[in-house]
Order: structure tokens, then sequence, then C-alpha cells
């Protein structure tokens, strides 16, 4: 049995991971944390309102997702308790998961900070790397909800950075292609090309898509629901009790 | 059994529909006619090398498959002379359409001028300009071989003309939405967003995808090969012979 | 304004629907009925706990998502007392459904029975229906949470009959095709095939596949949110109001 | 340079093996090999009717696309004169495989025998096997034309084999779900479902679908010509050149 705190359980991350840990055969929730909550118990396990309550506590697994402002120093309160963080709160610098995975080697502890636990998203990267090498023609279409401000989204554009990692760049398209209507052949991203659709109803969706001479590869995320990032927290909990250093990036704990 | 005529045999089109007249059991080839054949006898019909040798023959059809500088006035002879015109080349202007049905309707006699004759592509236009009126928001990705030239596609333009016909207008995405990198939210078409992808392998694909709270509605067509154009001549063929009077466009004989 | 009474309004369906109904320009709230309410008032609308308190009230159309026990009375008193009905249960036999039309058309008044409110799904049948006159080489795939017991879903088998009506029948595959693991080519329909998905994460989606010589036409509904149901309840409320007697199917009212 | 030989040069894949050879800067054809051949040139290069007359030809590669019954012998001769052999031909029995690496190892000599030289399907069940580790739910649609008469496909099945070695077996679906028709679920392998689509105009496609709660990973492959092997039959010269020993699948050759 694997013993867990959830830090930021009233969140709707946090919430979401309780019950995903009381769910698991294999997972024990001992203790939760929250700096809103009035209550001294819940779910059977003592609730604390600030993490010093919790030196000397026996626990192996400490899930976060607290806000930015508290996160690297709940990171390093875990690390020098002996509780191995799995992090799913976002905006450390890379100074600072320097110095965590330095404190984390040091201490000879696992630990996981992930700035996404789909797990199906971070394998829809993964293999689009590796596809991208054999096959360096590609475009990506990401669709989501009609609320979202940015396009590119943020997870395509990491997408074809990873792809940029290993593809030949070239031009993607016939040189002498003309737009009769601008932005019809989509954003540029070294030579590839992203094209961002927004409907209501969609969630959030990826399509990577390969072509070569007579056939053509389709890779596809769909994310329904936030509960589909617990599938990778759970997955950050197994492994993080099997190493002895935090690692940044689900996919560091991906056999591909 | 519809006896057919068809014109322009020899070219690639052509060819492929007298492949396909040969195969239904209700059409008859009777004749073919190429300025630049040589032989005088094809496929156990006569040969013709110039119109004028079709004067008072019998035929119910003429398929044209020819120039666009010969295709008016092959159209004109066809109507005044008793054959049925199913027309398949492009070019022509809208006086010359009007010309033609106006003939059509002093001769009583059906005939078809299709700028496309792709069955699956004229369906997916008409039941998006169907589906518009009740799915506003709607955004068109069409997918072709990377030798294109043109973005968007001429099938995805006409295609947002048709939906922009019942459409209530309006801007597609967040009234804030911006673009970190040029072009991501596509072209834009009276609100509508219509992007072009364009890799090898892939052929000629279309995807009109409507989204509407909690749900969306896609329509694609796929079009692998020219003998798919072949499947609309025949049921040009079998229309004209029963009406009596010219139209454009193959939707106008199909029941929807 | 079009004026609505709300009855089930206490259960998931009913309280969906009094948000749209809320959120409408064009639509007031003018009372809410359940059985099960305790309050007298509710969104600033008198509550009824029982029908007969809305003899005499005056409302334009009653929106009715309760048990298929007291649905064909509720739908009875509506049509009797002024109130067009908008009906979304189900489980009316074809004689109740007789009964109301005559009722209706004694009354002359608007209503709607629609076993499926799902406006994308209803167009997916209805388009499915006009593509298979063109294409009668079809086959279905729909795809559902693995919780769903039986297979194929109605939706697909309905979706299969409407093809039935206008289809040639015909054995889909090849003459000699072997299945080397039964039921590989899913279930058969009158010569056509089904087959089901059933994967956690998925809800309800179906896709309807055509194909013919060199092109594929492919007519896909996701369903997402039963929040999708209430576009089809807000297009009936707005028609009902037109018309002068009751319609059994959400695709009466659409102009395809 | 790369020294490449093609045996089976008359057919249709060697043909066109052909073609690619002469495309590649870094390759190039240095002889033919067909009995049925009847030129003692082509393409610039000396034509063979029989193998013993390449003893000691200047060559690195020896392609092969010619018939089942002589493919073990010509990869035999192939290594045995100095020749790595890139074979296309099928219908290897075990022991042939198993002696064949034997005399590579002594020969100290790179080669390939690939029974699917795509590389996008290759890529696709490697894919397919590393997200089952992490998405144990998974089903196959895989879709082809209807003149094809084994269903599921050869490469679905082997896309299951693959899978299976790496997924717990479970019951894909309900536990109590049922068939109202039966074979709606499909062929069941091992627990997974395989569903075979036939339809006028698809040529050879596959999709893996995997589902987990709240996410969906759908990985596709689209063949639409033979020339899609091509890019494997390169990639395969490129790398027998590289290694000491022949390789049983494409597979064997790709960094993932």
């Amino acid at each position: 049995m694997i013993k867990v705190i959830i830090a930021g359980y009233k969140g709707r991350m946090g919430s979401t991971a309780v019950n995903m840990v009381l769910e698991q055969e294999d997972f024990e929730l001992v203790g939760v944390l929250d700096p809103f909550a009035k209550e001294k118990e819940a779910f059977g396990v003592p609730v604390f309102t600030d993490k010093s309550e919790l030196v000397g506590f026996s626990a192996d697994v400490w899930v976060d997702f607290t806000q930015p402002s508290v996160a690297f120093e709940n990171t390093k309160f875990a690390l020098e308790n002996g509780f191995r963080p799995v992090i799913g709160t976002t905006g450390f610098t890379e100074e600072q998961i320097a110095e965590l995975i330095n404190l984390s080697q040091e201490k000879e502890i696992g630990g996981l900070i992930a700035p996404n636990f789909a797990l199906g998203a971070v394998l829809l990267m993964q293999f689009s790397k590796q596809a991208a090498k054999y096959f360096p023609d590609v475009e990506i279409i990401e669709l989501h909800h009609d609320k979202k401000k940015d396009a590119p989204s943020g997870t395509a554009v990491k997408t074809a950075e990873l792809i940029a990692e290993v593809r030949v760049e070239h031009h993607q398209g016939a040189d002498d292609e003309e737009e009769s209507i601008a932005g019809a052949r989509g954003a540029e991203f070294e030579g590839m090309r992203i094209h961002s659709v927004r409907l209501p109803g969609l969630v959030a969706h990826q399509e990577v898509l390969f072509g070569s001479a007579g056939e053509g590869l389709t890779l596809r995320h769909d994310s329904y629901d936030r509960v589909s990032f617990m599938t990778g927290v759970a997955l950050g909990i197994r492994e993080v009790v099997k190493v002895h250093e935090l690692k940044y990036g689900l996919e560091h704990f991906l056999e591909l």
C-alpha cells in the first residue's frame, strides 16, 4: 500500500485526486492539506491547514494541486520530509526545477513534476516525435471549445517543438502555393502548419497528421473531462516510489 | 436502354466515361467523338471526328468531357439535334448557361451542366447547407496532396458560400481570441473559418464540422480516384431523359 | 415572447430545460410543475404540484420531462387546456400517439412528441436516409461508454431502419467473404452491417460510412452532454406555436 | 552511394521498387533480375535472368520481390554472395527465417525480411503496443474495400497479438452487455474487439481506439497505394548496410 497525502484537496483537481486515491486498491489516503479547510477530519483521515504540521508524519507520496505561489515551497518541504512529490501545479521556473532535482538526488528520493498529467496527450506527443523521424511531412489540427482565447493551443505548440527536435526542417506544402484567403494554411512553426478549430460542444482534442507517398498516419487525442488527468497521477504515484530522483515530465515514467 | 454518345472519349475523363457506360445495363454506347481520333470504330461503335457528322444520328444523351473552348458549341449542337447534354467540361460563363437553359426550354429537352460530378462532394455541400440552418457554428477543414497550389480549395469556398446563404452571420470563436502565431485560426469567410491541410499521400478530402452545446456533427467526403465522378455522370444520364430543361448543378437531380 | 410551463422541473432533464428557457430571449418561464416540489415559488414563477391547478392558466407551451406513467395524461391535459405540448418523455404506444394527434387536430393546436431531441442525431439520421438513395453501400459504427448494456444502440438500429426504407437491399461485402473470428463483420441488418464499440471515456457517438467507386462519405455525430438535447427542445418550442397539429419526431420541424 | 540489385523487377512491386531506387540520390541501381526478362539491358543497367549470373557481381543490397517459391533460395544466395538482402516476398517458415538469420550472423552481413513494408502500418502497430501498456481498454476497427474476402484483416490480428503481449487481459465492455443482433460487438480476441468494415471506395485503413476515464487516444493508418511500401524499402536499404545480421520485421530498424 502506498500512503498518500493530498495538498490542495479542496480545489477541483485536488478533490478529484482524493476520489481517485480512495478508489485504487494499492493506495491509502493518510492525510489531506488545505489552508482553507475548516474540518479536522475528512474521508476518515486527519486534515491539516499548514504543512509544518506534517513534519514527522508517515507517508510515501505527496500529491500537490495547490497554487503556483506555494508549489515550489511545498515540493521542497515534501522532499526534505521524505514524502515523494507528485506535483500537478504549474508555473515552476527552470531554476526551481533544477534546484528540486538536485535536492531529490541529494535525498535520493523520487518525485514528479508534470505540466500535463493527461496520459493520452503525453503519449500523443511522444508518438508524434517518434513518427516524425520517419514521416517528416506533418501538420497539426487542434480543436477546442469556442471560449478558448489563445491559438494555437499550448499542447499543439509543445507537440510541434518536440517534432521539430527530430524532423528535417522543411516548408510544408507546394513551393508555389498561394492563399486566396489569408490564414488558410494555418500557423507556421519551423515549416510545419498548425490549425486551430474553435466550436461550441468541443472540449480539447488534437490530431497530428503525417503523410507520405501513398499513405497517412493520424494520431488523435480526445480529452473530455479533467478526470482524465487522474490516470497520469496514479501512474506517477506508483512510479515515484521506485526511483531515486525527481523527474520533470510524465514521459520519463513511460516505457516507450 | 438509354443511347449515349461520348464526346472527348480519348481524354482521361472521356475514356473513364466510356468504361462506365459499357458497364451499365441500362446504357448503350452508340457513338464516340474526338477530333484526335484516327480509328473509324472503337468499342464496337462508330467514331466521329467532327460533330457535324452526327446530325440526324439517333441517340438520347450526349456526354461531353471536351475542352472549355468547344463545350459551349457542343452543348448547343446537342440541344439542337435532340441529344440531351450531360456536360462535365467547366468554364461556362453565366450568360452561356442562361442561353443554354433558354434553348433547352424552347426545345423542351433535358440536360445537365455540372461543375462537380462527385456525388459525395455534392451531397456534402447540400447537407452542410441544411445543417447550418440549425448549427450556425461551423468550420471547414479541407485536406489535399501537397502539390496543390491554391488554398483554400474551390470546393471549400463553394461549401462556405452555400452555408453563408442560410447561416446567421457571426464571428466564429471567442470575441477576445488571439493568435500567438498568425494564421492559426485559418481563413475567414463571413465569420466562418476554413483550414487547408497539405500532405503527401492525401488525395482530396473535406470535413465540415458543426458544433453546438454538448454535441458535434461532422460531415466528411473522401475522394480517392477520378472514377468517383462516374456515379454522378450515370445519375445525370438517367435523369436528363426524364426532364424538359437543362439544369446547372447535379444537386438539381437529387431528392433531398 | 413564448410563455412556457415546465412539467417535471426537478428532474435532470427538466432542470436543464428550466435553465435553457431562462436563457432564451424569446422565451418566458411562467410556471413549473413537479409532484415532488415543496416550494411555492421557484425561478420567480409559481410552482404547481398537480396539473389540475393549471386549468385556466395562461401559457403557450407545455414542456414535459416527467415519467412515462403520467406523460400521456399530461399531454392530453395540455392539449385540452390550450398548452402546446413539447414532450421529451418516452414510452408512448402507437395508439396513444394516434389519439393525441387526433385530439390536437380537433383542438387545432400544435405539439411535439420527440423520442430524440438531439438535433445533431436527428440530422445524422435524416442525412443518412438521403445519402443512402445514392450510396447504397453503407455501414454503421456506433461508439459508447463501456457501461452500456445493449448493442447495437437504439439510435443505430433506428438509423438502419430509416436507411432500409430507401436503400436497395443487398448484402454488404464480398460474396465469398469469411470471418476467421466470428462477429468481425458486425451485426447484420437487412444486408447492412452495424459495429458497436465500447470504451471508457466515450460518451455517445455514431458514424455512418457510405462508400462508392473512388469515394467515401462519412457522417458523424458526437454527443458529449445531455445539454445537447436543449437545442432541439428550443426548436420544438418555437415551432409548435406555428402549427395546428401534434407531430411525432423532431424531423417534422426541420426544413431539409 | 548504395548499389542495389532488384530481383523480380518485372512484377508490380519490383517495378515500383526500380522507380524508387532511381529517384533516391544515395541509391544506385546496378542490376535487375527476372526470369521473364527478354531484354539485355534496362534502365541503363544489365538484366539477368538467373541469379547464378550474379556471382562475383559488385552490389551492396539485394531487393527481392519475387515468388515465395524462390525467395528463400534467393535470400540464401544473396547472403552467400555478399549482397545484403531486403526481402518483401512473404511465405517464409519460421525454420527458414532462423536458418537465414544464422547464415547472416556467420557471414556478418545485414539483411531484412519484412512481411509489411508500410512504414505507417508498422508504426501504428508499435505505437499500439506501447499505448496498450497504459490504456488496457482497446478496440480495433479495420476498413477495407469490399472485395476483401477475409475478416478481420491480417494486420488487425497482428496488431491485436502485439497488444495482447503487454495488455492485462480482460473482457472489453460491460459484464452484462447483450447483443440484440449477433456480431454487433465484433470479433473477440483475448477480450479485445475487432470490427471489420467493407465498403467500395475504401483501400486499406486501420484505427486502434484506446479509451480511459475522460479521454481517448486513436491511432489511424490509411494506405492508399502500394507506392507506400517504398518508404519502408528505402529505409531497409539504408539500414541493412549498417548492421551485421538479418532481422525479421521492419520495426527492428525503427528507433522508437
